[in-house]
């Protein structure tokens, strides 16, 4: 809540920068907020942001200055240098998601600010994906590319629960429970909601899951993919490195391998 | 969002009393959300709220009337049968903590009603529990005490990430960061951010992790435990019957092997 203003000034100058500055890496995570940001952009809803790239392979997101920002230590974090109050931090995606939202998406075009049943929906299906897909994908990302040993159970495991978790998005899109099929999670239009969890669900493949038994989740995917502001939040800088490399398995398997030092330097530590 | 009414009555009668019905087994998730009804039933900001006991051995939860209220399939789930509206259905904790608050604590006692600023810091130690702490203490868990096959690999992976989403815990809550040393997670008062926490670090014995090391986090664990209707909370039926295994390890290991069993067998599936 109450930031150190003399540790702070201790990061990169663009900290300074009026608005959102935005704080990411190469991760599914700062993909949902960019999502968020280009779409306000596009609809001149917010003037513009800075993004300030963190690297992971200097551990910037453990210094003192960054921890001010988010006391987890993790990517995105979100710092508001707002014009009449004080600056504030946000932090963990989900989190960052509604700030944005309810600040400069005023009219709620992508979330429900005049209907409080749908507003509760779209909370749960946020929370589902922030404590269930994020999570869980991540772990089978961790087994499946990371680990320097190859671990069988751990493998499978996260990949099951993956595609557990990818089913109920399935079966939800697809009207299994209620008889009606959707294009969007909540509402009938596309949210927050969608944003907190396409990031995750098109990078199926660093997962080893193949997203064929999904089919209305796959086009959602695609559906996602194709918006102008998500194609512009894809070309921040580095910030679609990953899903480049669906094409090029060898080339997967080296940043896989490069990305597993300093992941295993982190764990040991 | 729209519930099939038809399926949702092949569940028990109970879903159809007045007000909140809140459907839980025993896991630190559902003790979140009767930590705060039982705080709002002292304070007489609810009448009362009906319990359902779900029977994780017998798969309830992926009965397709459960599945009307929360489409993932999990503990808790929550069904509130509005006076003046139509039923809506929550699911994921960190979501019915937010609905309970908005809905029934309607002047703020647990959440930041008239502070947004507060708020936002709320929502965000809302997000990194249930994205970090829960999932990830629940990995130690399995691996700990469920995991058919003692894989070395994985014990210590979540036990140590564990540690380090506690360290988070403990740095804020002694000052690290902003040299206040603080009670409580978020503006100086017990709010639902507390209460989405603690029932998980109290448990911290079952994935094998000890509290020794964070002073500041054992004694706002046991500032939690302490309160009347914490005590309330873990009295409902089944509900804390993992914590007095504590002082009874053979107790613990069987129970652990029964759990397994029917953990094992889902998995499988």
């Amino acid at each position: 809540m109450s930031m150190n203003t003399e540790i702070l000034a201790q990061g990169p100058k663009e900290l300074n920068n009026p608005g959102l500055v935005l704080l990411l890496a190469q991760t599914p995570n700062a993909g949902k907020v960019t999502y968020l940001t280009e779409e306000l952009k596009a609809l001149g809803k917010i003037p513009g942001y800075t993004v300030v790239p963190i690297s992971f392979s200097k551990n910037e997101q453990k210094t003192p200055w960054f921890e001010q920002l988010n006391p987890n230590g993790r990517m995105p974090a979100l710092l508001d240098n707002r014009e009449s109050k004080s600056p504030i931090r946000v932090f963990e995606s989900m989190s960052i998601l509604l700030y944005i939202a309810k600040t400069c998406d005023t009219d709620g075009a992508f979330w429900f600010k005049d209907d409080e049943d749908l507003q509760t929906e779209l909370v749960s299906w946020l929370a589902f994906t922030h404590g269930g897909t994020g999570p869980m994908q991540g772990q089978a990302n961790h087994f499946f590319r990371y680990a320097p040993e190859k671990i069988p159970y751990g493998i499978k495991r996260y990949q099951d629960e993956t595609r557990r978790l990818y089913s109920v998005y399935e079966a939800h899109l697809s009207g299994k429970h209620d008889g009606q099929k959707k294009e969007w999670l909540v509402g009938g239009r596309y949210t927050i909601a969608d944003m907190n969890a396409q990031p995750w669900v098109r990078m199926a493949f660093w997962a080893g899951v193949e997203l064929d038994e999904f089919p209305n989740v796959s086009a959602w995917v695609e559906r996602i993919e194709q918006r102008p502001a998500t194609q512009a939040a894809l070309k921040i800088p580095e910030q679609d490195k990953l899903s480049q490399l669906k094409a090029d398995p060898e080339a997967a398997e080296r940043m896989a391998q490069q990305a597993s030092k300093w992941i295993m330097e982190g764990q040991n530590k």
